[in-house]
């Protein structure tokens, strides 16, 4: 994992980013672009930059200390996990594709006003986002039977259900993230009844954007997990989608071969877990577009 | 325009159709199929055939009473007209395009849950649908301003819009389809307080899709229009979108460069309308996919 921050170097030096960073740029050499030199911060400021505080470090991310109260900066790791962490590994550039991937779907959820907790990408690997209050629920919305409802309720994989069902799980490593039903959100007062309403609204209108953004490049959404968290805006409280939207929170088949595009291809051991989400980010025309400077540079374009 | 039926030969012989089945062929030479002698209807058939009954002719599409009871055949012309018809011309192939184009998104709305009157594609001109009773109303969602809200409100042509505005047009071509409010809706009694409920969830849900497959593949969804139809599942009544969603009653902007791709072209004389249509098409995969044989042949594939 590379140790360069938001606010070091333009580009990120570390082997992983390079690597993954040509890989890149040999899709479209348009994306080719050395930063100036006088964007370089002298040494004693990456030093300042790279002593910022650590909030939390999960399985797939670190959270940093935004630049601004209310803030944070959320750096995305290589690191891959499965089956409650069991199962883990290091799969070069996965950190920068999720960035670049959350980015995409985050930037057209608030575009069609669904707002999110992402504000902007800084680099390679990281993202601004504002800090919120995470509801510890993991929201699954399935349009297709995979993963544990298939054993839970003895469904077969890609079985279709009779509409999207959305699913709650407690977030909690230590107990394996259980199944919950609204009864127990209510008595154990992880989220009011007002918030379960718009939870269960926002996380339908990720569906059905989600839903057409993959059905044009030719992939099926057969389920994803969101978190939502709660921003303050003064006295008033709304809920954004926080965390992330990647191929490591979907499962993504291609329509036409059924081939997998998402995590399971790690927890299966059914290929290149990078070339997967290349994939995505290559029908999305996510890596190609953006990664043209365009007016100011910002970190890595 | 060709006079070939949903129940004649399998592929349309006009010279219309023909020309724009080898140019969309070219853009992918796996689409080649030529159909099975057998499937070809004898005469005898294809005369009988072309005696069903004409319901209703529009502007752009006519439809024919349906092989059962509740369904009706959708015919896409390739009529094009603007300004309540004081424009007028032929386009090549318009028709053909609008048809798998409208299939698509239909089809994604109907996997989403989103009740549409779709049932199937019969040829290149011609779908099935669901016979419903439309509701006297052009239901607009506009997430950009453009067209008549910009003259009216005097807004700048491509402004972001504070959130997606749906607006309701009387359909009524002598009255040049004027603007009118819920208020409106209520008095004459064109739908029920609960319909007009039903009606904009529905244009919110198709809004959020279309925004996502637009999207990923790099096109702005400026705005739409839809028409919304009750069905009677015995005493139960329920709203589906009808009518068709194209270029032809969407505005669709590149994202990168603005190019217009759609009906604002013909509009406007900005160039070749089935270039923008077919540059759609291109994007969203529509022509090569679907268009391989899948077990046994329908009408054109």
């Amino acid at each position: 994992m590379c140790g360069v921050g938001a606010y070091g170097p333009p580009v990120c030096t570390c082997a992983n980013c390079q690597t993954t960073w040509r890989r890149l740029q040999q899709l479209n050499p348009y994306t080719m672009w050395s930063p100036p030199a006088e964007t370089r911060l002298p040494n004693i400021e990456r030093n300042k930059m790279a002593r910022r505080i650590k909030i939390y470090e999960g399985k797939a991310k670190i959270l940093y200390e935004g630049p601004e109260p209310g803030t944070i900066v959320q750096y995305f790791k290589d690191d891959a996990t499965a089956f409650n962490a069991e199962k883990m590994e290091v799969i070069d550039g996965k950190g920068v594709l999720n960035n670049r991937l959350s980015e995409f779907f985050m930037t057209g959820l608030n575009n069609i006003g669904v707002p999110t907790h992402f504000l902007k990408r800084l680099n390679m690997r990281e993202q601004l986002v504002r800090a919120c209050e995470i509801i510890p629920l993991e929201i699954i919305v399935r349009n297709y039977a995979a993963g544990t409802i298939c054993t839970r309720l003895g469904l077969e994989e890609g079985a279709a259900l009779p509409r999207p069902i959305v699913e709650y799980c407690y977030k909690d490593d230590a107990l394996g993230d259980p199944l919950v039903s609204e009864e127990h959100i209510a008595a154990f007062g992880w989220a009011s009844q007002q918030d379960m309403d718009d939870v269960l609204s926002l996380a339908l209108r990720v569906n059905d954007f989600m839903s057409g953004v993959m059905m044009a490049v030719g992939i099926r959404l057969v389920d994803f997990k969101i978190e939502i968290g709660r921003v303050y805006d003064g006295d008033f409280q709304r809920l954004v989608v926080a965390d992330e939207i990647s191929p490591d929170s979907c499962r993504l088949w291609d329509i036409e071969t059924g081939r997998k595009l998402d995590k399971d291809v790690f927890r299966r051991d059914l290929g290149n877990l990078t070339d997967a989400y290349t994939e995505v980010a290559r029908r999305l025309g996510v890596m190609p577009k953006n990664a043209a400077p365009m007016g100011k540079p910002t970190l890595i374009n």
